[in-house]
């Protein structure tokens, strides 16, 4: 079987105040997107790894590649206007009867025994879809302020989102909607089922200064990983 | 002004998988629970602390401060079967005309700076609740799978919860009903304003043995908690 990962990596950092985009900032002592790369580039399979970066950050990518001397077999596609498009342009690397993840590049601590577990699941499931359940109560706003509502009926989506790379690519000829917020809605929206599976609640997503100070200590860390089910999780 | 807060610990620890309840695992040399009280002890003003405890456990905990000659003012109260119970029972002690904080025993990782924060703006609003917007997209069941719902419509509601105490003390003459999931839905139904301001995001509450991990290797570090404005962060 052959295995590609589609890392996004298009952010423009702005919610973080720093100059250089948030994929690039330092954790201990690499670019948060090589960290990144790296989890997949360490697995006991080989997989083929395919940037969606945007154009005007690739100078900044290939400057610090050959400065390193990092150079793996990957294609780099220009960033699109959305994540949709990065994604839609990225498929045009990946071949028919693959499995193809899909994974934000600032998500550095997932782990490599979930990553293996989403691409084992996904020769099952057309779309292996990582989700949390809640920990906080949550209140939601329908327009007359915020209302408790049951935390019980929510899940939180985490990527890598690992799909039969064939459903993928028939699902992304759709048009963009505004409804595409991730690859879980394109694929959905085809009418194809959603296989959901426990996320790690530590695979944090990295947008502000505390969430990289955060990574910045949980990165290498051993963090516990206990193979819950989902019913656990999830109601 | 004189200051307070009840510190609830009336976990089982059921979901640790442990022997102990989750407040009193080790988190760094000393118990979860002594590491959320040290937190209201060491302000640059004075905080009384009651903790309501579940009786059961009340021996274990004294057995620990003994051994550790860690005496300061405080109460317990015997556990109630819930925490609506539990906070009702340690309302007893509290002062009219003070400010009581409601804080999990479990979330050792609040700031030393968003308790002030807190404690002062309870000074002008009767109720303030940190809360914070979602990073991940959520999905929300209503009886037919899982679909996708817009996060920004959500926030997810942290504690210490603070509380001009006279409102706390009329608030909790209600009788139980099952809505009342935290202490800000009692003042709630009571028709008191909620105000509400900017939680932390790594104030996690300790509930699985990936949060105990992930608190130990957190615990003590500088994370940055920059002072964004509640519209930053909810809508």
């Amino acid at each position: 079987m052959t295995h590609f990962v589609i890392i996004t990596a298009g952010g423009s950092g702005l919610r973080m105040g720093a100059e250089l985009p948030k994929q690039f900032l330092d954790l201990n002592g690499e670019p948060i997107l090589r960290r990144t790369v790296d989890l997949f580039l360490s697995l006991p399979f080989e997989v083929h790894v395919i940037i969606a970066m945007n154009r005007i950050h690739s100078q900044w990518w290939m400057n610090y590649c050959h400065k390193k001397d990092f150079f793996f077999p990957h294609y780099e596609t220009p960033g699109g206007i959305t994540r949709f498009h990065s994604v839609k342009t990225a498929l045009k690397y990946i071949t028919p009867g693959s499995i193809t993840a899909v994974h934000d590049g600032v998500r550095p601590l997932v782990t490599e025994r979930q990553i293996i577990r989403l691409y084992e699941l996904a020769e099952q499931y057309p779309a292996v879809i990582p989700a949390l359940g809640l920990t906080d109560s949550i209140r939601v706003d329908e327009g007359n302020g915020y209302k408790i509502t049951d935390r019980s009926k929510y899940i939180a989506i985490q990527t890598p989102q690992v799909f039969q790379s064939d459903v993928l690519l028939d699902s992304y000829k759709s048009d963009y909607t505004e409804s595409f917020t991730d690859d879980a809605s394109v694929v959905e929206a085809k009418g194809y089922p959603l296989y959901f599976c426990s996320g790690e609640k530590y695979n944090i997503k990295i947008t502000t200064p505390e969430d990289l100070s955060a990574a910045r200590c949980l990165f290498g860390r051993e963090i516990l990983n206990p193979d819950l089910s989902f019913n656990s999780l999830v109601k």
